[in-house]
C-alpha cells in the first residue's frame, strides 16, 4: 500500500460536509469514489480537517492508501478528471510514509474568514463570503481578537454537538484586516473545537459594529457558556486554508 | 423624470447577456421589472456596455428615468430588495443631468480577463475564470499586448456578428501580468467591437504558451481576416470594471 497526501481545493456550497454523511453529498465520498474508480480498490481518506456543509477549502490536506502502482502525479490527474464536474480539485499529491496521517500527524490547522462588507447583496461571491451591511471596524475586531488568543477553555465558542473530550485550546493566531469592501479574519492553532472559528467571528462581527467591546468578549470566554454566545457567523464566508506537518527534524507544509 | 445612473456588479452566468433577449433572462430586464414593480412605470435601461451571455461586471454603468420622486439611496436599496435572489447588486445610484447618456456620455470602457492557469480544474471560481492548464507566461502576453495598442482595423478580432459601422477601433491600453495562479488581462478604450477583448485575450493566450510570437499577433491584425483569429477566450474570465464619463470641464468616474 501507498500513502498518498493530497491536497484538496473545493466549494462546500454544495456538500453536506467534508465527512462521509447518510444523508447527502459529501467531499470525503466524491474523493473516494473518484479513487476507487481509478484503482478497483476500496478507498478510504482521512482528512485534517472535518469541515461542514457550506464550509470551502483552499488547502485542505487528506490521505489515501492505495494498492494499485500508480504516480503521484498520474493520481492526481485522474483524481481531477473522475472528479468534474464537482467543485473539488486536487492541487498536489506526493508519496508520504506509511505512519504520516493527515489527520493525527497535523500539528496546525489554519482558516480564514471573509465578511463582504458593504450594503449591497452579494453576486458573484454568492455563497463564498458572509455579507455584513453595517459598518465594521476592523481595526476594533483585530484587538477584540487578542482576548482570545492563548490557552482557553473555549466552552462558550463550542457547538452544543462538539465531540472533542476537552473544550481546552490553544489559540496561536486571530487577526482581522480591511481589504477594500472585505474584512478577513485569520485563525490558527493545533486544532479547534466545532464551530469555534465561527463562533469566534460571530462575536467579532459583533465588535465590528460596535455593539460588543473587548470586556464583552472576555465575559463571553469567561463564562464558558454557549449560551453567552452573541453570534453564530454562517459557514459561507469560511475557508480552510492550509494544515502544517512536523515530525522530528522534517518539517512539511502542505498547500 | 429624473435620470439615475446605476453602477451594477453582476455574475453573468445566468444570463443570457446584459441586453434583453426573447429567449432567456437578461440584467436588462431584471432591473426593468425591479424599477417598475418599485415605481409603478414602464422603465428602460442604457448601458455603457453590452456584455454577452456568461460575461461578468464589477462596475457596469446603466441609466433609468422615474418619473415618481424617490431618493437615490432609496431607490438603490428598493432595487437591491427587488432584484435578490439575482446576482445583480446596484452599488452606486446617482441623479445625472437629462442630457447625461450611459452608453453615449461615455468616453472609456475598461475589462479585465482572468485566466486561471494551472493544470487543477476550477472550483470557487467555477464559471468566473478561464481555466488554461499549460504554463503561460505573461511577459511574453504583455509585450505582445503592445503590438495591438493603438488605432487600427480590428476586423480579425470582430465577431462576424458585430454591428459596428467601422472595424476602427482606438485601444487605449491592454496588459498581462501574473497574479499567482492568474493571469490577469486589462484592457481600456472608448469603446470595443463585439468580441474584441475575447478575441485579443485568445491570441495573446497563444502567446503565453509559446505557439505564436509578436510578429504572428501582427500578421493577424494586419490580415483583417476572422479567419486568421488563433483562439476567441470563453466569457467565463470577462468582467466589465468601469465606465468613464467626461463632460467639458467635468470628469466623473462612476464605479
Amino acid at each position: 500500500m501507498t500513502r498518498f497526501a493530497l491536497t484538496l481545493e473545493f466549494d462546500g456550497g454544495p456538500f453536506m460536509g467534508l465527512q462521509r454523511q447518510a444523508h447527502g453529498p459529501s467531499i470525503q465520498q466524491a474523493v473516494e469514489e473518484a479513487a476507487s474508480a481509478i484503482t478497483g480498490e476500496v478507498v478510504t481518506m482521512h482528512a485534517a480537517g472535518r469541515t461542514d456543509a457550506g464550509v470551502h477549502a483552499l488547502g485542505m490536506v487528506a490521505h489515501i492508501d492505495v494498492a494499485k502502482p500508480i504516480a503521484p502525479f498520474r493520481l492526481m490527474e485522474a483524481l481531477n478528471a473522475w472528479l468534474r464536474p464537482k467543485p473539488i480539485a486536487v492541487l498536489a499529491c506526493e508519496v508520504m510514509p506509511e505512519d504520516w496521517h493527515a489527520r493525527f500527524s497535523c500539528t496546525g490547522r489554519a482558516y480564514e474568514y471573509r465578511i463582504l462588507n458593504r450594503r449591497a447583496p452579494l453576486t458573484l461571491a454568492k455563497g463564498q463570503a458572509w455579507q455584513m451591511p453595517k459598518p465594521l471596524d476592523a481595526g476594533a475586531m483585530d484587538r477584540a481578537a487578542q482576548v482570545l488568543v492563548g490557552t482557553h477553555d473555549f466552552t462558550t465558542f463550542r457547538s452544543t454537538h462538539c465531540q472533542a473530550r476537552s473544550p481546552l485550546k490553544t489559540l496561536d493566531r486571530l487577526a482581522a484586516r480591511r481589504e477594500g469592501e472585505y474584512v478577513v479574519i485569520e485563525a490558527s492553532a493545533r486544532s479547534f473545537l466545532h464551530h469555534q472559528v465561527r463562533s469566534m467571528v460571530g462575536c467579532l462581527a459583533l465588535v465590528g459594529i460596535g455593539r460588543w467591546d473587548d470586556a464583552r468578549v472576555a465575559d463571553a470566554l469567561a463564562a464558558r457558556d454557549r449560551q453567552r454566545l452573541g453570534l453564530n457567523a454562517p459557514p459561507d464566508g469560511l475557508y480552510f486554508l492550509r494544515a502544517t506537518y512536523s515530525s522530528g527534524v522534517e518539517h512539511t507544509e502542505l498547500a
